[in-house]
This record gives structure tokens, sequence and C-alpha cells, in this order.
């Protein structure tokens, strides 16, 4: 397959139900949240207020098929369906999961809103190309991601809720060239936010071999935990404030992601 | 006098060089920030990843008089100058505070870029139009200023730099009105990112009765401390990593303000 578009009508015709890790590795790729409209402005707004944890690329404009950001999904001309064009869904009700599926079309409403959510496959292509394979890529790995005491700046429903971050090991010398590199990509979580075993204090994580999601990663004696901001900030947020919210809220199953007909490069040259 | 290019001429020939509180109230007023070049892009990006308690207005473009956001400060054809438009400066040297001047033209390079960041007298205001006015503002004192244990989000040299968060308190009732007021002002820290005593805690707030800036306000018994982004956090981040800096950081002194010719409503309808 060619391009994003082709890959998006296979997720379509649920042709391929796997993750996303590795696909098309030039294009970008997005984290999908979709919620009920009445609370649609507290979530975008959460957004605006913590850019790190949740990067905004765009969000869906009064229909599953048109985007306010036209350039990420519309190079191709062959459009998109949110509801159909990632591999898989997780439906969530009163901040549960609550079905599995390859397709939300039954769930979708017209006041629903979707939410495209920068996602760090962009900054782990970069520094493989620079020679600094994150450890969990060279082992096979999901990437350690650990639920912090830091809290997000609050934003209407979306109060009390942490920052989950990402971790990959790094010898201590090194942490320079992975800050520099990852910076670049300030749309897509950007530099770590914290590093080290003060980081870890910081941030309230008192077991390091213990991530509430993804793989456990030795952290040797010459190494350092290196922490970034994490896509599964906001499906954490919806989850405790779940309560909260009417109606359904619809994710990505984790590693699904939905594939752009845009290259990091050309999208934030855009912005 | 009428409009803020005049008050502006009056601190440039340093007649006014007192705080700027209260002073055309309808009209913006930001804090300052000069900072050498090297360490801008850093800066910048700290804005950018921490928009709540550093909500970056525009910043100064080759020169002391060039904005790169000719709006906030051109509607009357007076110009600026942003090395002598205050009425009192504060000059810092690796970290500390080495002189108080009514301007910095001693001290400004061509290299040099000027910070203009958000301010809350804004929402102060909109509460008092609601009824709500502000405790600090009822009883004459500074608003409280905590330092504390939540973190900004890294950017280059800007690391392990806490927020400090503005208090008033309120009735429990009240905090609903309060949130949703604020929150129309995203471009001057919002809404509160935490309240209540459990917020304190989450924010390393050990003592509300001793604030580290500002005057000491009293909390009643059927109140409760609702807490801001305030932006005395970027101050304090480069006192915090003032060793890394070369050269003069320059600020405003506190409460003496830069005040900008766009009204809230009319700048926020540019963004």
């Amino acid at each position: 397959m060619s391009i994003p578009a082709d890959f998006r009508l296979l997720c379509r015709r649920e042709k391929f139900t796997s993750h996303t890790s590795g696909i098309l590795p030039n294009y970008m790729q997005a984290n999908l949240l979709i919620l009920p409209g009445e609370v649609a402005n507290d979530f975008e707004r959460l957004c605006f207020r913590n850019p790190v944890p949740c990067p905004l690329l765009a969000k869906t404009k009064g229909s599953f098929d048109k985007l306010d950001n036209d350039f990420l999904i519309n190079h191709s001309g062959q459009g998109f369906d949110i509801r159909t064009d990632i591999p898989k869904y997780h439906i969530f009700r009163g901040g549960r999961l609550i079905e599995k599926s390859n397709n939300c079309k039954v769930y979708w409403r017209d006041d629903y809103v979707g939410f495209l959510i920068g996602c760090s496959y962009s900054f782990e292509g970069a520094l493989i190309n620079a020679g600094l394979q994150p450890k969990n890529s060279i082992l096979g790995k999901n990437v350690s991601m650990y639920k912090t005491k830091r809290y997000m700046d609050a934003s209407g429903i979306f109060a009390k809720c942490p920052y989950v971050v990402s971790m990959r090991p790094y010898k201590e010398k090194d942490l320079g060239a992975v800050r520099s590199i990852t910076s670049e990509y300030k749309l897509t979580h950007g530099e770590p936010i914290d590093w080290g075993f003060d980081g870890a204090i910081r941030l309230g994580i008192s077991d390091l071999n213990t991530p509430e999601y993804g793989d456990a990663i030795d952290i040797e004696d010459d190494e350092i935990p290196i922490f970034w901001g994490c896509g599964v900030t906001p499906h954490l947020a919806v989850e405790t404030v779940g309560h909260l919210i009417r109606g359904y809220v619809i994710t990505h199953a984790p590693g699904c992601m939905l594939l752009l007909d845009a290259t990091y490069k050309e999208f934030s040259a855009t912005c």
C-alpha cells in the first residue's frame, strides 16, 4: 500500500484490525477521542491549557467525515470516516469500558465531536535515525507508562486529572541529545517533561518497575529514566471524570491509531 | 489621561513610577520579561508548553520598539519603547536582583528579546462586575501567592521550575461561577488550576497563612482557597535557572505593568 488513505480503507473494510506501530513510518498517526458535544468545549480547553500531555491536532466539524484542519487528512482526496478508519475502537460509558469493536458506527451521534491528538511515534523515528533507538523498540516491547501525581490544569468537568507519562531509559550522557531531538516535535509531546530518579519523585512515581500501562523496561546502573507527556493522559482523564459524562466516549484501542495524510514536517510548517 | 499611549509616555518621562493596579481598567496590562537572545527560544517554548502560568501575548522583534503582534500596542500610532514605558524595572544577573530603575536603557542589548505575558487584572475586573469581588481587592491588599511543588513541563534550560499560584478565597457555593467567569480569560491564566484544601495538598502548599509573595488573606470557615496560574511563575523560573543565563534579565517591578492599547475582548478576538 502506498498512501495512508489506502490504509484507512483497509481499516474501514475491517481487513486490518491490529496495532499501527511501524505502519507507514513517514506519516503522522493520531490518538482518537470522541466525546458528546456537551463536554467538547471543556475538553478542547483542557488541551489548550495542557498542550504537552494533550497536543490537539484537529477536531471534527459537525460530522464524522469533516475536520477543522483539512491539511491533516485530505491530501489524497479520498476523505475519511472517523467511525470506521482505525483498526479497533474502545467504547466507554460512565468511565467504564463496555465494548471493543472494529467500528463505532452504532454509537456515533451527530452531536459528537472527534478529537485527534498527537502521538509520540513521530519522535521515536527521529531518535532511531539519530542512533538513539528507545530500549522498548530494541526489545520489541511497549513503552513503560506511569500514572503520576502531576495534575493537569483544570478545565470545566476535567478537574483533578493526572498526567500519564511514557518512560524511556537512556545513559545520562545522552540526555542532552534526546531532549534536543524530541524538542523539535512540539506538536506531539515534544521534549521530556522531567528525568532522573529525582524526576520520578517529583512526578510521584513510587515504583519504576511496575508501570500502570505498557511493559516494564529494566533501567541499568548507568541509565536514568526520562519521562515524556503521554497520549494516554486524555484517556485517563475521560475515565477519571467518566461519571460526569452522559452518553458514550469512544477511543482508539491502545496502539491502534488513525493514519494521517501529512508528515510531521509538512504539518508543523502549517502551524 | 485618555489612552494607554499617553500613560506610557508618562512612564517614559519618569513622571509615573508606581504600581498600575486600577490604571485604565478597560485596557490589558502585561508582565514583562527581557532575556538574552541565546535563551529566548527556550523561554518561548516554555510558554508554549505551559500556557496557563506563562500566557505569552507577544514578543519584541529585533528591536525595543517593535512587537510580533502590532495589534496589542499600536492602536494609537504613538508606538512604544520597552526600555522605558513601564513605571519601574528590576535588573537581575546570575538569578539575583542587582538594581531597581525607572528605565533599563543602559542594560538593553540589540540581541535581547522582550516577552509580554498575560496578567490577571483582566479577570479580576470581570469578577468584580459579577458581584464576586476578590477579598484582596475588598481589603485593599495584594493577592496571596505561593510557590508550589507543581512543576512546569521542562524546556531547554528551564527545567525543574515550579508554578507560582495566586489564591483568592471564596464561598464554596461560588466556585462554579468563579470558574466559569475566569475561564473566559484563557489568554490571561484562565480558570483556576485547582481549589479546596485538598487542592492545596495536591499543589504542595503546606501553610496557606504564609504566602511566599503578596499578602496573607484570611480564609473563613465557610470559604475555600481557589488557585490560579500566576505571572510570577516566569520570574521565579529565570531566578531558578539564573546561574545558566549569561547577561542581564530585566523584568517589571511587581505590580508595575506595561499598559497595552487593546482591551481583552479586542485582543482575544484576534487569536
